[in-house]
């Protein structure tokens, strides 16, 4: 049995790590950080876990964290996780980070997008947390960085096409659609229920939004040449899910019996990514509460475009699902431990 | 491993059991039959069974099912369950029937809300499928009759207070909140999407909803006194829970301490009630996928009512899940097994 | 063209004051306060107003204020109200306050359920402002105290039953639903969309919201008795719209005919009462953006109870709309203008 | 007064026509039609009208029709409308029509979508009613092709840029989102609640909307060449309202200033175009009931792609409400009559 901490444990990720980790027949969660609500179980928080997990939220050093567990998930914002895990990984312990912190191989582009990095010789050291493509790394790291929701769900969608050469990577339009859970636990007036529920809405259009150059970082990783998008986000008036639908012009000598071929090449593999058939679309509800993506795609030859459509549910495959993945490849574990659910209809 | 078949597998109910008997270690799924949809694969209709479930739907013969299965949950309309279930039993199969069929111990009252009964011979043989309170008789039982949803909440929620006489059973009122699931997949202008959204309403108001007198079986069974109530059903807009709030007048001697003590009495060891703390109220949102009723209570001692309110997932607790737990309970598993999901927040 | 000022012009009475005044042919919104959002466009701060309402939210003082308009309406929380309106009137200003400050006769009343009161000398002056009750008085008044969203719902519904003593007044359950606008604009965890979406919860049970001491005044008035009642309210994952299932033990000598009857006299010359045929329940969705209220009732011979069902706008008949409506009256205008809006559907 | 006519009342447009046409000073409504609904009262199928409007769905011949009315909306669908309408307009009538029917001027753009067509030679008399572009048509004719709610927002997001040249119109790719309602009222499985509510899906991708050639119809007219583009429909858990986002190459010497004065010029004497500023995006929750079409846009230099956003509440500019501010032009009132809503939040 492993020990595991959840160190930010009440945030919508947070919450999910413990519902996660309840059906886990391999760890046990020792603790859970709150500064907000130390003191108060986690159950009283979220009376979903209920009768599920006996557990009191802490605000603990990391000399007490350490004694508590063995494996930590910081699903904590970024910046204060770059000054944690160091200390952590010090202590000979394994890491998840669900922040952005330790995503970027190169530490200007995150400086650029996001503060001054106080860690950065660990840049070298974290794999980023996609296991479909960077499942040998995870399997011996002890800090892998978990991927942004929108990265997961477009990453996927586009990377047996970048990698065989099958598009024309300049055309790459990426328009994403995201539940509200995104947009985390915090009290604002954006995303009060009256405010998002019965409308739709784009934000941070034209390269805003931080999910830009973590993106562009791995289609560039995967095409072997710099790749520049247009990637717009939306809010949807639902809880969980992110639906991306993703726009490139195909290479010639590329048509849709091929680039069947190239998606299962890559996926076969792969239990959590579902390639759907011919006319079937993914759709946020299929995937709900599961760490699937589902993926299809569409070539229409009068345009010479392929339209790649990938659904995740965000919360989980964008980010605690994917995070428990990420820790059974570290630890030896099934991939798919604990994360068999089926998802959720209706 | 035991066979399991649904007959009638593709209404909410049926790809419900669908889902919940995916995660059950000791079933397999071996048969589903669908009019409509025979010859396609379950995952076809219902995506987020893809990758789990390998089934296709069948039309088949009662002979035929029985070949393929040894316990069967019917999960097709009143009429049609008692003229399928007689065969079942014959055949020496277990069944979970979550029809009305076979829910009424007086025929009369049967055949006044709903029509003439073939099989009355079976109405003494079958259980009332509520584990909390006939778990001794469903464990014996070959033909278990499971519950209605709203009567499931109400009778949960009321249980305890009238096995206790502590009140006056001619004061209830139970004042019903349901999702949209419990309407069914049929199609209907009625449930249509713009019909449903950003409104809610009450239907069938004043005895005109079957689950009445089911409702006031239970609790005259329970009073050991012929009960009449008023129940009034609404519609939400969501999909899955139903919330009741219940009120009656509260007996003379009967206090806070000592109900709450009848209601620790009474589900202590009951796994799938949850008893909420003194204003912690039950919420459909903190209860969806799982099989748990959330149940609390507050006596308003201005005007000597007590206000009872109980929480379930009408597909779960109302429906499937109980179903499985009926089967886990017929078949000598433990009560909670493929039931033991946290529910699902946000 | 009478000029109207909206102190507290930010919230969600406040824009839907806003949206009902645009289309008001005899009144000009000429200021519109906002601590918050002082020196911002109304159509910046509610795109909605766009091209519709071109005015500048101020923070004004008093006299300041009252060079801008004759007519007000304080949509700013109780406490502040009571500060704002005596000045207001001294300088011959007519009011509407939405808020609780003037709405109860004893002042005993107000201060147990709220706080001291520095203007009790006002509420004898003050108007409770539900024109189908007090229409009379209303013309006549400087200032009129704008009903609670739930009292409007309620005492509509039992209104003629009370007047005529057709009800046992002991016996009054008022189960309540409102969308989430009621819970105001404010940022806070608990009206998050990801908090309130899929989901449907009871709050505030057992005599612990304000609202009850208001309902039980206005009742009471009704019935030449002191009325105490069960309310209970309940928060639907819906923008707008309340509606209230309230049950009564019917007297002697009351049938369906003369109870409708009744309904028919109060409310034939009120011309946002809608009073629904047999068989037709009122439905949120059918009043969103009116100022109508619909009500219906059904008599369970059974159960010898009456059930109400009536269904407002919460921020129209349950606040804006019914401020505008008595707006209309004090100032001699017809009591539909500006009202006149078909409700919205779907 | 002008006697107006709804032919085929009882589906969302409809209802929406008599929402609006309700409002409208000038004209009265004096016969909808409905064989569904004969002889019932419009009030009782759509409870909001209660109160608004007194009539009875008729199932009337064409001779009936053309005594109770001088002017038609035919909200019947295609193939059913190019039967009736030719009767109308030879009776003297002035008529528009929602449905497909004469949108197309290249008779076998229709019929390669549609279906043979009965009345060809009136797609030459029938003018696009898309009044920003085509108002002096309008104003002269007698019959006029309401434009599909896609088409609609698309077109107006693009015709400015078109029309100066500004875009390379190769590249355009147009990705949006509908809300439900778009999908009418009849009963199917799909816009079942349970089915959309908390979900989101992309449908009929890759050029298999019928939108698409009426799509490209007005592009290629204003563009002065053909013009193909990438279209995909996505359903929203919303009833009313689209987003499109549209994405293009921009041409050289065109800048963010050059464009807002392109979209200024176009639109500034329409009173339905919002054009917002710098860094504000369309909702459709600031639409919502209004006859407003909301756009901004914004240029990504690095990727040298201009992204256009435009929000339409679909049943009233992408449906009734055009139709209406058409009939406004054909008629000689103010364009504006009946359409001065101001739009509902939340």
């Amino acid at each position: 049995m492993l020990n595991v901490g959840i160190i930010g444990g009440s945030g919508y990720t947070g919450v999910e790590l413990a519902r996660i980790l309840c059906n886990h027949p391999e760890v046990k969660i020792t603790v859970a950080t709150s500064r907000q609500f130390a003191g108060q179980p986690l159950a009283s928080v979220f009376p979903n876990l209920k009768g599920r997990l006996d557990l009191v939220y802490e605000n603990s050093s990391l000399e007490q964290l350490c004694e508590k567990a063995d494996f930590f998930f910081a699903a904590v914002p970024h910046k204060t996780a770059m000054d944690i895990v160091p200390d952590l990984l010090s202590a000979g312990k394994k890491v998840v980070d669900l922040s952005a912190d330790f995503r970027f191989q190169d530490i200007s582009t995150y400086e650029e997008w996001y503060q001054a990095h106080s860690s950065p010789q660990l840049l070298d050291e974290a794999v980023y947390g996609l296991p479909e493509i960077y499942r040998d790394s995870i399997v011996k790291s002890n800090l892998v960085a978990n991927p942004g929701c929108y990265p997961t769900s477009i990453v996927l969608g586009l990377a047996p096409l970048l990698k065989a050469g099958a598009i024309d990577h300049h055309t790459i339009i990426a328009d994403s659609k995201s539940g509200t859970s995104g947009a985390g636990r915090t009290a604002s007036v954006g995303t009060l229920f009256c405010e998002v529920q019965d409308g739709f809405k784009p934000y941070k259009v034209g390269r805003k939004h931080r999910h830009t150059p973590e993106i562009e970082q791995e289609l560039s990783s995967l095409a072997g040449e710099n790749v520049v998008i247009s990637f717009t986000p939306h809010l949807l008036p639902i809880s969980r899910g992110i639906l991306s639908t993703v726009y490139a012009t195909l290479n010639p000598d590329f048509n849709q019996s091929i680039i069947f071929e190239l998606y299962k090449e890559m996926y076969s593999t792969h239990p959590f990514v579902r390639l759907l058939g011919d006319e079937v679309f993914p759709a946020t509800q299929y995937v709900r509460g599961s760490n699937f993506c589902d993926i299809s795609f569409i070539i229409d030859t009068v345009t010479n475009r392929i339209i790649i459509m990938s659904a995740i549910d965000n919360i989980v495959k964008g980010a605690s699902g994917q995070a428990v993945q990420n820790m059974n490849l570290m630890c030896g574990y099934e991939e798919t431990t604990g994360l068999e659910t089926v998802p959720f209809f209706p």
